[in-house]
């Protein structure tokens, strides 16, 4: 017996009339007059492969009583089916049950709709319905497109520090980090927390970015980047937010924003068509069962070249589109989500590149561009979603950097080592950061950002 | 003007006498009469390129005062070099200073020999030295191979979650996650920290370890792998322990123990095959100056068939070796680092697994022998390091798994959904662990992890 996955067996690599051995989850049975009908998943790819068992089976009667879940072995040969929309079939010589589901009336998974609210609160059972399995497998093929995209371009990947004492942007509330004894806290002579005396001899933190780490390795190796997890304690219950999500930050020396743009431009338009290729099967149930569009959304982005914009020139062309937006658009503010969607969506009709933003609104790192009131910024903005990546070119005059620290009230004690880069051979350099659960989101049509991680409420996870 | 990586310049695949740009940090720079020999890096690869300057560029006097690391643009000739050890040269017809170095006298990379402790406290200059060059890019060689391993042979990758509740293995100490004001902590009614205030209206830690959370999607896809970091509050300040550390774990299902050595065997050889073919020349570094065995060594590794031995054996053998260990052998005593390097070192030669340990030195959720005091667990160990992998067989029995967390005091109720997998199509299962920074230190020939990873004691990390 050769043991196969199903996706293999359903390849149509294995001859005609071979004999196979597939195992897996029975997904659904039917019966008739002396045959049953099972299909078996393995989640080797979307689709079930049909098992057809007749009555000489000696377990005949055992098999017309699986249950969708339970855990089978099936041996057979491997033939052409007449049945619509499979390709192979398999008419089994055996047929094991290795594992019964208890009680199959109040199994959680059934097959019928159910919500994805409902399914969040199973989602160590989700992976068995036909979305997650399809999710799951897009997000690793998404995964997997990410290292090699940067493989093939010459990068190398850095894992940079989880847990840290500095706060990457200044931005976001942050998790903190200790095994002091809560209920009985050391105190310094002063009555303060004496962190001196936690794991690391100071205060830490979970890190909100590995930005501004990556980018000592990019002076050295000159393309690089991290795909790792970051943390953000914002108290927003939205359908868009994250207390925990992977990031993918490169960081490219000697490049400029236009450079930077190019990369991000070949960079998603090279993931979309890992996807489109490599997961056409889940795709399909995507467009069919999910977001109609799905596919041809992710062709067209990959067709189109995207459009580049000033934020000067998109704040005029939002005032003049006759539009009525909920939120103020006047140079200084930034762009919120209706006015990236509408530029996108409605005025250039592809995805747009927003570039040089004030320099107020964004973070110290950003370079400061010639007329002294913008910065080197940009934003990716997708038509369905608005902004999918956010990069800038980093300033690496020592002298502005340090004019910007003050502007923006940080200590340059606790940044020397990010100054000593523009202080010992410093180049031009930028990156971008792309919020990998939002690639999902978008790639997935989904609705809410926690049916893009493995675990939401989960037993074993923290997130809600 | 072509711009191309040093690594792409000094490959041959470039046609001589063809115009390039390289750009990068300078190594070192030789004068003699009306010539400067400047060696320029970009850390695409181990060698530098030499670009050759004469006192024909207008720039010649700014050229012969460069330093090591400052940053050039040097465009020219490439033509086949007559010096030893290099295969390509640039005769320069401009060489731009990008960024100087501030007082070279200072600056803290020397071209000279640097202890490993020093450069620890300049972790974020280090990456420009060519250990830590040649480190990061066999580490980015090893992250690569481990993703492309699991995709050839059909494993989907899950990040599980980092944040979480619950103590994956009861064993280790976990760092807590959390948001409360430590000054001003909220209390229940009788004195207790109010957990329900924090984050996630819960206690919660860093991970230890993604296995229990990647059992769920075994069970649904069946091949899938964790690659992520994992955390450990253990005060033990050795060379062999990090608090923050990536960890592959892969879970199979259908899979026995001789199964899951089989595949551990296989993807260790994947790995370090990878890194001999991919990466010689940081190899033939690290053989030069860290290891001397270092290639040899692992040519011979992926060469070799692993040996198998029951641990009972293991114990006999040592019982019986005449060898004085300072720790002592017994059956029923966990093998120390000595006993696991005379078994692959002295005893066998190569490396080993060994298999079926006494059920009370090892994890609740490892498969009860029939023999009913040995669990179905598994080390693999290798001359030079001892164990480099550890995994098990699950137990997918409830009613034996239930013993088993009543054995070691755990309560059900927090794992009811690790005990739904076996209420619900439960089948064998088995999975494996493999530090990911102690691979790093393996393949480089390190004495300290601390090496092994992007940030030890840097600014910005925690990492002491």
């Amino acid at each position: 017996m050769t043991v196969v996955s199903v996706a293999h067996a359903l390849a149509g690599k294995i001859p005609e009339g071979g004999e196979v051995t597939v195992r897996g989850w029975v997904r659904t049975v039917r019966g008739s007059a002396g045959l049953a009908f099972v299909n078996v998943s393995d989640g080797s790819g979307f689709a079930p492969i049909q098992v057809v068992a007749t009555d000489t089976l000696s377990n005949f009667e055992e098999i017309k009583s699986l249950t969708p879940s339970c855990s089978v072995i099936a041996t057979g040969t491997l033939v052409k089916s007449q049945g619509k929309g499979q390709s192979f079939e398999i008419q089994a010589q055996t047929l094991e049950v290795v594992g019964w589901v208890e009680d199959p009336l109040t199994y959680p998974i059934q097959p019928k709709p159910m919500s994805p609210e409902f399914l969040r609160e199973v989602a160590h059972l989700r992976p068995r319905t036909n979305l997650f399995g399809a999710v799951t497998r897009i997000r690793d093929c998404l995964s997997k497109a990410v290292h090699r995209y940067f493989h093939e371009n010459g990068f190398y990947w850095i894992s940079t520090p989880i847990i840290t004492t500095s706060d990457a942007e200044g931005a976001g509330q942050m998790f903190r980090v200790s095994t002091l004894d809560m209920a009985n806290l050391p105190r310094t002579g002063n009555g303060e927390i004496d962190f001196s005396r936690d794991f690391f001899g100071k205060e830490t933190f979970l890190t909100v970015s590995g930005q501004l780490n990556v980018e000592a390795y990019c002076l050295a190796l000159s393309k690089v980047y991290t795909f790792g997890p970051t943390f953000r304690a914002e108290n927003s219950h939205t359908t868009r937010h994250l207390a925990e999500f992977w990031m993918v930050e490169p960081e490219i020396a000697f490049a400029d924003l236009a450079e930077d743009a190019r990369v991000a431009e070949e960079f998603l338009k090279y993931l979309f068509r890992a996807v489109l290729d490599e997961r056409a099967d889940d795709m399909a149930f995507i467009a069919e069962r999910v977001q109609k569009d799905a596919i041809t959304r992710l062709e067209s982005f990959v067709n189109a070249p995207f459009e580049r914009i000033e934020y000067s020139d998109a704040i005029t062309l939002l005032q003049k589109s006759g539009k009525k937006f909920d939120y103020p658009v006047e140079w200084g503010l930034d762009l919120q989500t209706e006015h990236e969607r509408w530029l996108t969506e409605e005025h250039v009709g592809r995805p747009v590149v927003v570039t040089n933003y004030p320099e107020h609104i964004k973070a110290f790192y950003m370079r400061l561009n010639d007329d002294g009131r913008t910065v080197a910024a940009m934003d990716v903005l997708a038509p369905g979603i608005g902004e999918i990546i956010g990069g800038s070119q980093r300033e690496e005059r020592l002298d502005v950097l340090d004019a910007r620290m003050a502007q923006f009230g940080l200590d340059p004690e606790h940044y020397q080592w990010y100054r000593d880069f523009r202080r010992y051979g410093s180049v031009p350099h930028a990156g971008f950061g792309l919020g990998f659960e939002r690639l999902v989101v978008y790639v997935c049509g989904l609705s809410n950002i926690r049916d893009a991680i493995p675990y939401p409420r989960a037993p074993g996870s923290a997130e809600f």
